[in-house]
């Protein structure tokens, strides 16, 4: 067994290698150069991890972890054109480096490896490893729609926020855990367990990324603090202080939401704290940090073997950064 | 055994339902609004021709049918953010229609559904079947970023653009063939050869695309005659007439390609017909189809089984449309 770290030196080892042919440059180039740029590895780990809580690592999971963060990073060359963002890691997005069109192919190109790489695993696994990559991937992709859709919505609901988050965040999570759970052996009620444990994990996430985005600590946070408000983007924060604030408070809100004026972040960050949102938000956190440890212990497995996921699930939600 | 209109008769049937959940609506619905604009659905009929050359239809045939023209729409979705069209087939392009952001990801989970209809058929056959689909759906990744860096060069010589074509073009119909062998149960020696009779026949197709383009019957064509030239892509037609006009011929014809003059496309064709580009093309399309038919003569199954196949291969490159 291996703590998160552990796993994430190992496969960072593994993972680091082209993925793709030589030629043509043009297309496979900007491909490996994404992968380059570095990342948490979050997925591919967990999936690792939710073999290792069963059993010894099979080597299929390998193949299932690698076509995971191939998936991830495919899914973030996409959302980088879609969001026009210039830089990701603090290194040019593949859009910017070498155009949109190519972009986008490296993207879906990354897609079909991943794909090369559920290919490799034993065929009595694949029909139900595909299926639970595939939802997972279709609910990434409607999660990163709803997301879209909600930019153009004034009023949009803390329970439609949460499935968009579940889905754009937390279904992979939960199913890199599920797919490591099947390949350690796992039977059906504890990959369900797992599965959950991954889902309310990756809500606590999210809080806290929302979180820390407006009450980090701009010396520890890497990016810019407020950066959310300053682009108008519904979070948990944002959405809860409009439903519990008073009529004065959310017409401010509003107003400064349609400026961009410097008052704007100090001046929503006012009423959030009057509203106390950022301690309804730890609240929150908590309780779905409680529900995902909750499901971890009702996993039929010996308490030792969890202590990597209970660390991992910790870090996750009190990182500073 | 069924000939190419009836088993086209047969798929469009199949393949007219809604392949996507009904919501989210604003990710699914342009997907689906895409298929119904139709096509000629050669690709998943001529997987079905793969395997009908072999054996009655295997029921896993539909899936793999199905999935490549998911995928072929996939990548004609993605093609069209890429160059920008407004129309397809008379109708408006997703991202015309939708917006880029929401065609980009229509197009990834077209591509995700495709794979769930690989994921249907039996799991003996799915490591060869993804592995021929993965290697297709890759070339054709490659074919477009070929096109598209072609696009920016002025020297790209004929054995490049033949590259670039069969991965563009004849790779996705090669395979398609030879997935339909493969569940068909064709040996291997059956299964290349078919694979080598969709090559050589989908070059033979394009160039007969290219001719049209330029030298077709306008009451007969349904695009705009001159579009290719209009819009200085490379085709068999220029590339050739660049290799073979006089240097005074070449340069007249580059300098009109930096022209939108009215005298653009009528210069240009003068000299394709002074470099007798009309003819030359006509017997290169007749080299690549005979290729092709000597391909699929020594093919062993009996000669009346390869009826529907030889129907096809003069369909397609004698059509004027």
């Amino acid at each position: 067994m291996h703590s998160f770290p552990e796993l994430y030196e190992i496969f960072e080892k593994r993972f680091d290698q082209r993925h793709f042919p030589q030629q043509p440059g043009s297309l496979y180039d900007p491909a490996h150069y994404f992968l380059g740029i570095g990342g948490k590895r979050i997925r591919p780990v967990m999936c690792l991890m939710g073999n290792e809580l069963f059993d010894e690592i099979n080597p299929d999971t390998w193949h299932v972890a690698t076509a995971i963060e191939l998936f991830h990073n495919f899914t973030l060359i996409h959302d980088d054109i879609m969001d026009k963002a210039p830089l990701r890691r603090g290194m040019e997005t593949v859009h910017t480096k070498y155009g949109e069109a190519t972009a986008l192919l490296a993207g879906d190109v990354m897609m079909v490896v991943a794909y090369d790489y559920l290919n490799k695993i034993h065929s009595s696994q694949m029909h139900k490893i595909i299926s639970h990559f595939n939802n997972a991937a279709k609910e990434v992709c409607e999660g990163q729609q709803l997301d879209m859709d909600f930019e153009h919505r004034k009023d949009v609901s803390m329970k439609e926020y949460l499935n968009m988050i579940s889905l754009k965040t937390s279904v992979l999570l939960a199913a890199s855990l599920k797919m490591g759970a099947i390949l350690g052996g796992a039977g059906e009620g504890n990959q369900n367990l797992l599965y959950e444990f991954g889902k309310n994990l990756g809500i606590a996430f999210q809080i806290q990324d929302d979180y820390l985005d407006a009450f980090g600590d701009p010396n520890k946070f890497g990016k810019q603090v407020g950066g959310d408000i300053k682009s108008n983007k519904k979070t948990f924060l944002l959405i809860h202080a409009l439903e519990t604030a008073t009529p004065e408070q959310a017409g401010e809100i509003r107003r400064l939401m349609e400026t961009n004026a410097p008052e704007k972040v100090p001046g929503i960050l006012d009423i959030f704290k009057k509203c106390k949102v950022d301690s309804w938000a730890l609240e929150l956190k908590d309780k779905y940090l409680n529900l995902a440890l909750q499901n971890l212990e009702e996993i039929a497995v010996l308490v030792a073997r969890k202590r990597p996921l209970w660390d991992l699930a910790q870090f996750l939600v009190q990182r500073e950064y």
